[in-house]
This record gives C-alpha cells, sequence and structure tokens, in this order.
C-alpha cells in the first residue's frame, strides 16, 4: 500500500507500483509463494489478474475466488459464494500450507472483521496517491499486532510483517 | 499511526499508544524536538495536551495554534487564523531551526494539500484499530517520497523517515 494506505487507484489502476520496480528485486514475492498451496481473492481482484494478459500467477496452487454469482470450477480455480469463516475453518482443518489472501480491499475487510487472518505482509510504497482504495476500510474490530520484521529495500519499499494476535 | 491509519479513536483517545510504552524509550522524541523551534498544531490537538494536565510540551517554543476564533497571544503560544500558507512561507523566510507539525488530521491534510511538507516521520504502531480518525484524510494530491530511514524497535513500534518530493 501507499504509506497514506490505498492499494489502488479510483480506477483500480497500479501504476504507483512501478515507483518501486527494480530489476532482480521481487520484494521476497517467489520465496513467499513457495510456502502457499492456496489462494483466496475477490473476484474483482480476479478479474484484474485476467486483465493483465498473462499467465495466471497461481497456476498450481488452489485458488477460491470470493463471488456473489454462481460460476462452475475452472480448473483449480474455485468460484465460493459461500460463507467465509466456514470455507477457512474447512482449508485450515486440511494437512497443507499457508493460505494467501491476494486481496482485494473487501475480501481482507471481511476476514479481518471475522479475525481469520493470522499474518500480514504490508509493503509500503513510498508515496502519498492521495485518493484510491484503501487497504483497510473503516469498521471493523481492534486487533493487536506483534512485529515480527521490519525490512527496508533501495527504491524506499519497507515491508512490515505482522502477526495478528 | 495504527498499521490501518488512525492516530486517535473517534472520541479523540490515545490509549493504543500504551502497547509501545517502555521505559527509557522515547522513540527519538527528545532528539527531535532539539532540532525545532516552532510548533503548528491544530486547535483541537491544542486543547488535547491541555486536558492531559502536564506541563505545556512545547513551552520554550514559538507554537502557532491554527484556530478559526480571534484569542490573545499566550505568552509564545499564537493563535493564528489566517491563511496557512502564508504563515509557513513567512516562518521560513526567517532563521531558525526546524517547524514540527504536531497535528492533527485537520491542519495535516491542509498542508498536504498545498504540498507544504517537507519531510514526515512516521511511527507505526503494531495494532489494527479498526475505526477512529485517520492520519490521511481522502482528496489529496498525489507526492512522491524519498525514504530517508526505517527504524523497528523493541516494541514492534516501526518508524518511517520521509522526505516529500
Amino acid at each position: 500500500m501507499s504509506i497514506d494506505g490505498y492499494i489502488a487507484t479510483k480506477n483500480d489502476e497500479l501504476d504507483f507500483l512501478s515507483l518501486v520496480e527494480e530489476e532482480g528485486e521481487d520484494y521476497g514475492y517467489a520465496a513467499f509463494t513457495k510456502t502457499v498451496d492456496t489462494v483466496i481473492m475477490g473476484r474483482k481482484t480476479y478479474e484484474k489478474v485476467l486483465s493483465f494478459g498473462i499467465a495466471f500467477p497461481h497456476a498450481g496452487k488452489e485458488c477460491y475466488v470470493i463471488t456473489k454469482s454462481l460460476r462452475e470450477d475452472d480448473g483449480s480455480v474455485h468460484f465460493y459464494r459461500g460463507n467465509l469463516p466456514w470455507l477457512i475453518s474447512d482449508l485450515k482443518s486440511k494437512q497443507g500450507k499457508n493460505i494467501f489472501i491476494d486481496g482485494g480491499a473487501e475480501t481482507v475487510h471481511a476476514l479481518l472483521n471475522d479475525k481469520l487472518i493470522d499474518e500480514m505482509i504490508i509493503s509500503i510504497i513510498p508515496v502519498l496517491l492521495g485518493n484510491g482504495i484503501k487497504l483497510f476500510k473503516d469498521e471493523r474490530p481492534e486487533q493487536k499486532l506483534k512485529l515480527v520484521s521490519s525490512k527496508a529495500f533501495n527504491r524506499g519499499l519497507v515491508q512490515l510483517h505482522y502477526i495478528c494476535q
């Protein structure tokens, strides 16, 4: 997110991420995804990812797209319109690696609301966007965090890793 | 601020700051205030500070309280209801140390709106407050930042220092 808390402009644009693009620097993403076997994302985020016209970045993982409409599975992409806490509880009851919540704001909000997020890695981009879609919406319960690590990178991105308590 | 961007609860309460209280640790505050000879604060922040019933923390510095009502100066505390860019321009034209903007959200918003802030030190408290008064309100111009330093402290506070570009 930007330091003022936005993950995209009002038009869902992500141009500000180019401020921290650096050849050979993926900010730990490849290593992180190796710890993951399941991805949850909102429908809007899913469609945004598809619009990039690149290979689906979560191929090979079980992917749950949270949606209000009924759609058939597309390979390992499952469209889920049920109860989010049940889904998480079901996934956690199985053996496996981490579950990655790949946005967006609405899905994160619903999960934080039910205190279903165990860890957060937040990358702070050195920019004030001034407007846009907030990572954290108002009206959630208070939740304490434990800082696991903080790392600053060349281009001014600071990555904060928290455990939710 | 909390990681979700709040500087106080809706009732102006600051209890969450106790999460990072540690004897002998002032998070650089004393050293910072030595670089400052002028303080600007909003009227609500000023009254909040007075309500603590402690000695005025900015005694000995020129202090400008931004207010809509006409009040006479109180020693080195000046009540200012004029044009904020003029005040900043006037203060910057004089020899002196740094000007410290000690909140609150409305004063910070007005100054960011006019791109009148040169540097920001943001301390991120390890908590999701879920609700409250945001440090950064919507509807501001985009502004790039340069990360000067990032420092994590024992209690999980991370302090980010940026230069505004």
